[in-house]
């Protein structure tokens, strides 16, 4: 990260995708926007809090369909033939502003953990994984889910991962548990990318593969659903699976055994800047409740925002959001001029330090709104519990920084 | 704060209270903890989640009946004759401990908003208004709510109080919109306390008057469950209560016309000592967690707590808990020792200091759990949502720290 | 600050400018690096510390001369036939390579004081003003000195400056008194920009001006060396000066009577950018000398860094110093793109990030360094009273945060 | 430190110290505050800064001798012929009002590191050690030394201390370097008390000793002052000393071979509980400068107190201080009750604590005073330095908050 590469400082979005940005803009205006207070309503008239509204269905439907005539389909893929071919760097300005809106990505077909399933899929998936998986989702007709995380297991150190899957007749038999699956309660979730242990003698990390497993399986036990801070986010939901021996062909096996690590390189750089620039999208939106609030409720004859610490603490959050901005910029940059391997320490500082600035930006907004920031009037609560997970997803802080300091030290060549 | 009083300093509990603290926890050990797991399932199984299950009330019934024979009971009351005659200081210790059972208070009678309101109706109450609401409240036959937080209104300055009551033949006729008037979905609870502007012309201190309001009173009207991270505490609550043209008799009304702050001050020093005494019980249980996990679990072949900073902070939550419970019991001396009004900034002082750290210890305890840390299967997530609360409830801690600053600028006569 | 400009997003440093990059870190190797343990032995041998060693200024000289001879030269103007054209964004790298070394800017005609001063005059000295002054500053025959702050005022606000100067028979006469004056103890410094007020009945922005005044003029009475933690920084001091009636003619006045403030904001800008970017050159000195001693220093059997948190305090150092860099250089180049006065949030905004944020990582890097941290055997306590000291140079934090907070929420016009 | 014995919380000044603490604060205002500002203008007159006025010696000695008279002499030593029996209790009261005023202590005979020397030699010296080093040490006739930090070696890991003693013919003959020996260079410190390594092959804890060294031995080499943020103490100093063949009788080591890390706990609890408490009464005298600054200066038409967040700084600064206060009393409390063995964990919660606290309370103070809170007109930096010293002397924070971490864990029995 001492890299002067002059490249690595042009953090533009291209003149390309400038036109993209605006339709994008566009589109959240009048096609997202619109739809969002009847989507959430509809939540309270569910009869079954584990299934979508039919309407709800329709409104998403409807929105993702004119998304796709606009063209603003599937863009996050980088250099693709299906995609847009976005840069990381271009797609990163988009998905701040995806941030803002819960309902934006999906009706571009572009959430996550869709976007890395594809990705996936797309790098290394066979013709017939492909046709069978990819082309589904690449039109938005089915959604996946990726089962990483295990129970028994501290979330950073993947290398531990229990989960076992055995060749026995031409099928993988898995077993084990795995929970926080997030999206893997969603009824229009159909299949799954499953990481296993299949190798426990070889080096620890060439033992882990990734299986696809249809969530229709038998022997698919979903056991319940998980919470956030007391929301679990149904239908979503972020889910508790059991494998009782789940049987899958052995061809579902992505790459091919041993190879589960390699895969996960891969995924981990663009959703974690993904997952970065989104919670910069949040912030954001922090800051505006924060403002919006301070400026207009008084105490003691003046603004609250006048008040003591008030204005400083806006300062703070503009000065950080702003920072973190050109971090997360930067990262995506890296991944496009020096490749997501080498790009990894860019992407481990970000990841180490973006939520949990964020979690303090909209603490913040939460103290300036006194009971209201915590209640289901304003969206601060729910933010703070995306982003405060995201501390521990996809690796915790801790290991980032581990990441980012161990990379520090060999700079120096001292051992 | 500056006060040398060597008797501020004595922070022992009393001889006299020690037995009691032991019954406390004979009692918790004995009937609340083998209560608890049982009590807890029974949620899922409510067909109304605004109601108790039968056997959720049975339970309770059961182990406050042996509170009672125990003699455990009210102790909460200081120098009373209700009550045990508690000081402060020795209810604190107690307090403390109550704070890591999330029933026991209960079942002891000792829990809020019911002590404020038992202590008020006992030091202002009117024979009648004593026989007809303190003695079911003292009996623990019925519940009840303190109405005070308004939804249009900063929490910061309690002056700018907008619900109304107006004296038209002989009742008070009330208008006006509260939030998170904890305790008042609880079907149990009967009574309400109401915050109320009675005089608009009277100085500003003088316009407020609490008035007791039957929670069936016409035009009492519920409109929902407030949430606190995405918890609603049903059937509890935190409700938002619309008074629409309410009549009470004249005689509701609580010590006079424009006395209202002054039976806030009565109420608000013991209440914020308990919460904080309670708040430090629930920081020494994420503490214990935080410990327990940190040495049970393994990472890159070591226990979680050897790794990088975490037995660091498991030092700093240790050293900032103990330096916590001696302030609050100072607080709680000072009261003893001073009288509520003089110990005035004393209280501010935890109360300022308590919710803020335990928050940061809680939350380090989630860290180091991962996404076990945030979901239903530790309390962790829901500590978190309560203590985060405090931080405005009663005041916010910007409010407490204006009463600390200033009483310290005072101290030096320099304007 | 939340313009979306692409052009503010284009950090690089530009091709023309990258040679000169090149040769500076080549002039610093050859011409500094060699030079400074012997000048700062020298510092010991002196009789009178509040002057030069012969052989210190021999060095020195030296230095300046084969810096000259390549062309590196007063290129910290911008846009200037005097300079070399760089911009802000350019100059900025430049800077930040300047701070990890003492000496390097002096030798490069490019040291504060010297760099405003010499800016405000190509601007809006007259032509006799230049001939007399700026010719010997550019050509670094002289050195010169700033004279704003004043010992009863709290650096904060500016504009109740209380030093007068008032016009009598063509000569301003000046009474009252400045501290850290930093510069004008060195015997080479010969004139002194002196902010004055001169029309108390004005508005209050009109009320300035800023006059020159010869070190030598009768009535300039140095009184004493202020120190930074305990440090005078002789020969070059900080100076207490006062002004007895001091009187220079009516034409060394600049840009005229009353605009005093509108020359502030002249040299302001690109003197805070260069503040800034020195003070991440110390931070990533600091970050060097803590991980050398971090990983070459063991205890309890392991190298330092290992042990707890400290590789976590590399970490987050690092990520800091990473976002700081593209923050102020992303205000150097709204600078160049937004001119001056419309980037003045930018400035302020890492003005009042970057010192405080310095300050901790050099605090770290003194930790891991035990006494040796704090001892004159590292730079890294003067390396902190240097930054520490910045926090209130040119407006303290807290002036800086407000500018930004107010900017901010004026960009939602609310009010 | 989950101890609940309630003799730990009666943290009550015992009626016996009260009129010494009254009379100590008389001595203060009667013998020290007048002399004050006279013995330091007299560091400029000096010719030598290496050696005192003798007018400082004068008024010294003078304010020595009216406390002996007053009886207020030795009283550092608990249960001890030699003192007035002080419980650590009492005499952490005296402390934090000695540490208010630099002067004090020595004017008591209570200044570091004589009282850890002396309370060494009472309890472990023989009595002819006595006579010849505790007696005039008792008597303020000469000063002491304790020589344990060496320049090539972590602070935190005093195990792997360099400098070695070997007998020979009845003679100890050392050799090494130690550094920041404070109080080494003051003319009047006779004798030093040297930790050094005597049996190489013996357990690690068994392998030091420590052993009289008169400042006079032959061989002992003051190689030069050691500074603390740019300040050497002249002419106490914080000496570096290097020992070449220093030969010194077999008779002079303390109480025997391998006991170093034995005399070693003996000092250490006492002389940190009384740094911690020193700096607390330095904390409050930052916070008094803080509020007096603050009250009096104006900037934008109001005192500085009452912008931002200030008066929340002082609120925070004072909520701290009175924890802290109330931390270390128990600490010293615990002492007492517990022995200081049992103590020790209070005793490292404390010194982790209560430096890092007090450096942030000094700087807060330092921001508000602008330049002038770095100056020599305000005695905040010297203080900062001396606390910001102290957070690696008697073992850095990591390692204090290692030992109360460690303490936590154990307490569960999980391993």
């Amino acid at each position: 990260m001492q890299d002067q590469n002059p490249d690595l400082f042009n953090l533009a979005m291209s003149e390309k995708a400038r036109p993209l940005m605006d339709a994008v803009q566009a589109h959240i205006d009048q096609n997202v926007v619109p739809i969002s207070d009847e989507f959430n309503a509809l939540d309270a008239e569910k009869e079954d809090r584990w299934t979508w509204h039919p309407r709800q269905l329709e409104l998403l439907d409807g929105a993702k369909a004119k998304a796709k005539e606009s063209g603003l389909w599937n863009f996050f893929l980088p250099d693709s033939e299906f995609g847009e071919g976005l840069s990381n760097l271009d797609y990163a300005y988009i998905a701040a502003e995806l941030g803002k809106y819960p309902l934006a990505s999906e009706t571009l077909n572009c959430s996550a953990p869709d976007t890395g399933n594809m990705e996936v899929l797309e790098r290394v998936g066979t013709a017939a994984q492909q046709e069978k998986w990819l082309k589904p989702l690449l039109n938005g007709e089915i959604r996946s889910a990726y089962a990483m995380t295990e129970p028994g297991l501290p979330s950073s150190d993947a290398k531990n991962i229990s989960t076992s899957a055995v060749l026995e007749n031409g099928e993988w038999v898995i077993n084990g548990e795995k929970f926080y699956i997030s999206g893997a309660g969603d009824p229009r979730c159909k299949i799954m990318i499953v990481m296993v242990k299949t190798s426990p003698d070889a080096a620890p990390h060439k033992q882990q593969s990734q299986i696809l497993v249809p969530k229709d399986t038998p022997g698919v036990e979903i056991l319940e659903g998980m919470e956030v801070f007391g929301e679990d986010h149904a239908p979503r939901g972020h889910m508790h699976i059991k494998f009782n021996n789940v049987r899958v062909p052995e061809e579902n096996i992505l790459l091919g055994e041993g190879r589960g690590f390699e895969i996960s390189q891969l995924r981990l750089g663009p959703g974690r800047i993904h997952h970065c620039m989104r919670s910069i999208g949040k912030a954001e939106k922090a800051l505006e409740l924060m403002v919006r609030r301070g400026a207009t409720r008084d105490a003691f004859g003046k603004p609250l925002i006048k008040l003591g610490g008030n204005l400083e603490k806006v300062s703070r959050a503009r000065i950080e959001i702003n920072a973190m901005r050109l971090a997360v910029l930067q990262a995506a940059k890296a991944m496009d001029v020096l490749g997501n391997k080498e790009a990894r320490v860019y992407i481990s500082a970000v990841k180490a330090m973006v939520p949990e600035k964020v979690c303090q930006i909209i603490d913040d907004a939460i103290q300036i709104h006194g009971a209201t920031g915590v209640s289901q009037w304003t969206p601060l609560a729910s933010l703070y519990a995306d982003i405060r997970h995201l501390r521990f997803a996809d690796g915790p802080d801790e290991v980032h920084h581990m990441v980012v300091g161990r990379a520090e030290v060999q700079g120096y060549d001292l051992w």
